[in-house]
């Protein structure tokens, strides 16, 4: 048994700074332990107290009888450096250090932290700053959470792990009211030792868990959180985060354009997209899409009916499930016929979806008449059962109903509560049914589901590929256009036919090549927005080219007050969309920015990071395209209103190209931006039409 | 009294098909009106019983000893018709139909709804398909909803009207639980006679109303509901609605881009921004912002305090605040010294925001304290109270914190609860102070209150502006662009200098006039995508046009099998915005259609409509102005990037000119569409560039 799961899974429990009195949050550990009806060890360690709860209580660390597989201590930051320290000397296998006044505090705190983690030595430590964490399958309470009050907890299969301990106990509290249930629960918190990753792989292990809930602030070791997220997601456990900080992303806008698209934030949905990981949009939706995923049923399909008793509520959860790109056919004809057999009355609307039969609905037989008619009808992927407002007087209903017609393997169920019949959401989850009181969840569940069961997608990144060979790179510093587009030609991004020239002579000569008609541009490593000088110019013929060039030097020195001295004249590239290519170094990873060009695409924020391995293995191009697909203007790249279709192997072949310079100039690429790349019509390639690059020195 | 409000408040109250069963539905609504404390006259109405819950039971309608202000008409569909027809005769005031089995069915219970119509005479009817209605203000409940079994029901100052019974009930109960209070709950389902309009209009009038919240699921009556509407906003009560058939939108695509970009539910949006509705974008929001918006406080500005004993629950809400807009400023001096001198310990957190108190919170007067200096404060406008694990043991915490601390008038104040603690959520809702479970409902409700409360804005439509002056139209059918765009201009809409011609040497003459460079285009009223059929040429100089007027011929001959008789030579326009501008109608009213022109502002769907004023007035410079704002896109007009500020306020006249000649051509415009109408730098004006219209003939 490693560490982790002697700290999830305790045979022995100190429990240092224990109090005799339960209403104090130093009694409640050992309260809330016998409570639940943990069966192991438990050591009160008090100098205080002769005796906690009937248990014999111990000076000192020192006095223990054994080294504890887990100690709880509860003492103040000042007196819990030197438990620490004790623990560890007597061998103790981990301590959860509740105490706060570490690193949330600010440098003095952080100082502390630092040496609680010198303290610990080889002993595990979770927190500081945490509630602890709460073992369902196996009936551990490590915490002094206040949700643990609860006379009775409900187990289950989903696995949290939050950052936050308060945000623990209101998950707990709020589950436990609609009767979810949890294997494990962990608050990490100040993560000084263990973090989210360490408890995402042993929830991957974990036989009692179906499905990982996490509450994220920061993730603080992005490649150890992507490998363990890989590993339960390949254990067949989805995972579900929510993540906060989404509103700081405009105060980390970098200056490039890149860099100001990306954000922070975007990268979490770039990790999560990489890591196969559900965003869960709303607070609610971390309790209500894993309590719909942990019933381990399989959506195969997008075809929902909705049954119902009640029309409005009906018509509302459709709505819903609309908006989400479900399907609600009406029922097929032996669906109808099995229903109509029911005799539901004259009111009933059995030919449509919702399915309405009405008041008959609560006749016990014909509710499960008709839930088994959608079960068994071949067209339907999954029922949204409804409960309206004889839920109320009779919670058992359909709970009941439901009981009796599901089959192991079945398609998926989940229940929507229209009026507030806690009673009846409660005996629902507790059958492993979701029961939501949102129409919203009940879509949002549901396209969950489906994100999990769609039809295989290939896997995230292909490590068996070669890491790229290292490519000599002799250029540094803030490379001129020139020399930019012929570093990403070396690795395969073509650009656009140019001629740097210095005279209106050579220009001439150059546009006679080039056109029939150019563009011309100011060429510098040192002006990197050239239109805002003046130093863009295009459609021009040879006969013009002469009197704009000094026109455009003249332009440039009245905005900059600096000489220009080369300029590039370009091909034309008519009929081709316009994308930009890039790439955002960030705390959490490497990642290839890829947008549409132009203002518009811009002004929208129509962009997408997709995350670099971080193994050094290559992105594959069922990546890329999959990341082109989510850009709202993907269709101006597919035949979108009779255009030509662009060729988007090319572009996938480019941005392959982009992300293996990015992955073998390492460090040393600062800046790097394709804008626009030209994606000619199929078959024609693509072409960088701009391009900037920040190069740093060789390493000595 | 009118009969709307003798249908609110009656002083007699006869039930037809009243049952002495009060199991079933027919026996409730007289045991609710005796359970809530109705103290009128109550006449049951059924042949097979003397009495019915101690009340003398009439045989029929003729027997009753006085016209009753109300019947609750219980009976089956087919005996409905009758039971009307008598209470017409004998003079009652209204008659609530619960039957279903009309319109909803289908054309054969269409008809029999228009019988039920006729039978009403100048009688008023609630339903059918009705669950009735309830007075809370006044405990008078009309109704059969099972909702009305609690045993307590909550009055309050929020006026909910509903087109669905069941969502009525849904509601009802989950309020209830909450602690929310009704004013009254009117379900107007069918609206055979009375619909939202009618008790929007009397709930406007109704001294215990405050906030008006609607279920909609269609308008049927659009001028009536706007004008209502219209009566509730200028009374002071702010409406929010929730409405459904929001997927529904994409099958209601027209064939023109201006249908379908509009869509049936985005009338709904142009709708209610007209008439000043908020727009619930969650189902819970229905409950949640009213919930927020009848405590009738003000909200000033955006700066927000969020008090909190919880660390990861203020982090939550901060957040969602955060990305709703709101600014979390930190305390200001004075505040930081009130704060301090509650001696809230070492740990707590009295220099940012949220403001943590730590565990020192649960201290009744350090809380009190905190959330006065808060309340006091010039650096803040709002305070969120966050209750943390500790409202589950003690749930009168925070509701008697606020109690003691709040005064009249004061900044708004709402609370998030963090775990399950219905108590305290409902001790706080019976003060009037919205408790929210959601960390986005917070956001929700307090960005309602500032549209509410934002300063001022200018009457939605000034209907002193006179009506348009009829102007003639001698052209119908299908125009050709010039005369589309002669018809436009005379109303007041420039278009770009073109010269139509009908060869070669006209067109180099033409060419020759508008240079240096032009547009070709294909001049035809039948064929309305030219691009798509190669008629449209742009950037030529005279000498290249005749050979590419040749070749459109050709090309245009090829793909429709016609000849290509006329063309339109036009300016080239540089350096201007495109801006879409169209016009929609619907059955909700006549609507023009803004839009940023180009292929991927239509990819995003980034237009929004501008709903006529239904009496013929003039639309304002300020409300078009307000549309342009609401684009994404807007920033293109307005310097982004150091672009040219577009000539916005000949934009707006051009819109405002398009809107009068809609007015003026009234049921005769089909078809009207400018795509794209150049907005040029400031001062330069707008021209149309393209032009669609379809005139229908002059009535006879």
């Amino acid at each position: 048994m490693n560490r982790v799961w002697q700290l999830l899974r305790p045979r022995s429990v100190a429990v240092v700074g224990a109090s005799a009195d339960p209403a104090k949050t130093a009694g409640r550990p050992i309260a809330y332990l016998r409570k639940h009806g943990f069966d192991g060890r438990i050591y009160p360690v008090n100098p205080k107290a002769a005796e906690i709860e009937g248990l014999r209580c111990y000076p000192d660390v020192r006095s223990l009888p054994e080294a504890p597989d887990v100690a709880i201590v509860l003492l103040g930051a000042q007196r819990t450096q030197q438990a620490i320290r004790e623990l560890a000397g007597i061998g103790a296998g981990a301590a959860i250090v509740l105490a706060s006044g570490y690193s949330e505090t600010g440098e003095e705190g952080a100082r502390r932290q630092r040496e609680l983690r010198d303290a610990a030595g080889a002993m595990r430590i979770l927190g500081p700053n945490t509630i602890g964490l709460v073992n369902l399958t196996d009936r551990i309470t490590l915490s002094a959470s206040g949700a643990l009050a609860a006379d009775q907890l409900v187990g289950g299969g989903i696995g949290l792990v939050s950052q936050s301990g308060g945000i623990l106990g209101a998950l707990l509290s709020r589950a436990t009211a609609r009767g979810i249930g949890f294997s494990k629960l962990i608050s990490t918190s100040n993560e000084v030792d263990l973090d989210l990753a360490d408890f995402i792989g042993a929830l991957a292990d974990d036989p009692a868990t179906r499905v990982i809930a996490l509450y994220v602030e920061t993730i603080r070791h992005p490649a150890a959180f992507r490998a363990a997220a890989r590993k339960a997601i390949r254990a067949g456990k989805p995972i579900v985060a929510f993540k906060i900080g989404r509103s700081d992303s405009g105060a980390q806008a970098a200056a490039s354009h890149t860099g100001a698209l990306a954000g922070a934030d975007a990268m979490y949905d770039a990790l999560f997209e990489e890591a196969g990981i559900i965003r869960a949009q709303a607070f609610s939706d971390l309790l209500d899409i894993p309590a719909a995923l942990a019933s381990g049923s399989r959506l195969a399909g997008r075809r929902i009916a909705v049954l119902t008793s009640t029309g409005g509520a009906g018509t509302l959860v459709a709505d819903c499930l609309g908006l989400a790109g479900f399907e609600l056919p009406a029922p097929d004809a032996p669906t109808g016929a099995a229903l109509r057999a029911l005799q539901t009355g004259e009111h009933a609307a059995l030919d449509r979806n919702p399915i309405d039969v009405t008041l008959a609905g609560l006749q016990p037989d014909v509710l499960r008449g008709a839930v088994r008619a959608v079960l068994e009808s071949d067209g339907y992927d999954a029922l949204v059962a409804i409960a309206g407002s004889s839920a109320v007087a009779q919670p058992e209903l359909l709970a009941n109903a439901l009981r009796d017609a599901l089959v192991p393997g079945a398609k998926p169920v989940v229940a929507y509560i229209s009026p507030h019949a806690p009673r009846a959401a409660e005996l629902l989850s507790r059958q492993g049914i979701a029961a939501f009181q949102s129409p919203e969840s009940v879509s949002a569940a549901l396209a969950a589901m489906w994100r999990v069961h769609a039809p295989a997608r290939p896997p995230a990144a292909d490590s068996t590929a070669p890491s790229p060979a290292p490519v000599s790179c002799p250029e540094h510093g803030s490379l001129d256009e020139a020399q930019a587009k012929a570093l990403f030609a070396r690795f395969g991004v073509p650009g656009v036919r140019e001629i740097a020239v210095r005279s209106p002579a050579e220009a001439v000569e150059a546009a006679r090549q080039l056109g029939p008609r150019v563009v011309l541009k100011l060429l510098s490593g040192d002006i990197l927005h050239k239109s805002e000088v003046g130093g863009v110019a295009v459609n021009l013929t040879p006969d013009e080219i002469g009197p704009r060039l000094r026109r455009m030097a003249a332009d440039v020195q009245r905005h900059t007050g600096r000489v220009a001295e080369a300029f590039l004249v370009q091909e034309m590239v008519a009929g081709a969309a316009e994308v930009i290519l890039g790439f955002h170094r960030d705390p959490l990873g490497t990642a290839i920015l890829l947008g549409m060009g132009g203002v518009v695409a811009e002004l929208i924020r129509d962009t997408t990071l997709l995350l670099l391995p971080e193994d050094g293995a290559a992105l594959t191009a069922w990546q890329v395209e999959a990341a082109l697909r989510r850009l709202k203007t993907w269709p101006l790249l597919d035949g979108y209103r009779g255009r030509d279709r662009a060729d988007v192997p090319a572009l996938v072949d480019a941005v392959l190209a982009f992300a293996r310079m990015a992955q073998a100039l390492g460090e040393r690429l600062v800046e790097a931006e394709i804008n626009p790349l030209f994606v000619r019509p199929f078959g024609q390639g693509v072409r960088a039409a701009d391009a900037i690059a920040i190069i740093g020195a060789v390493a000595a």
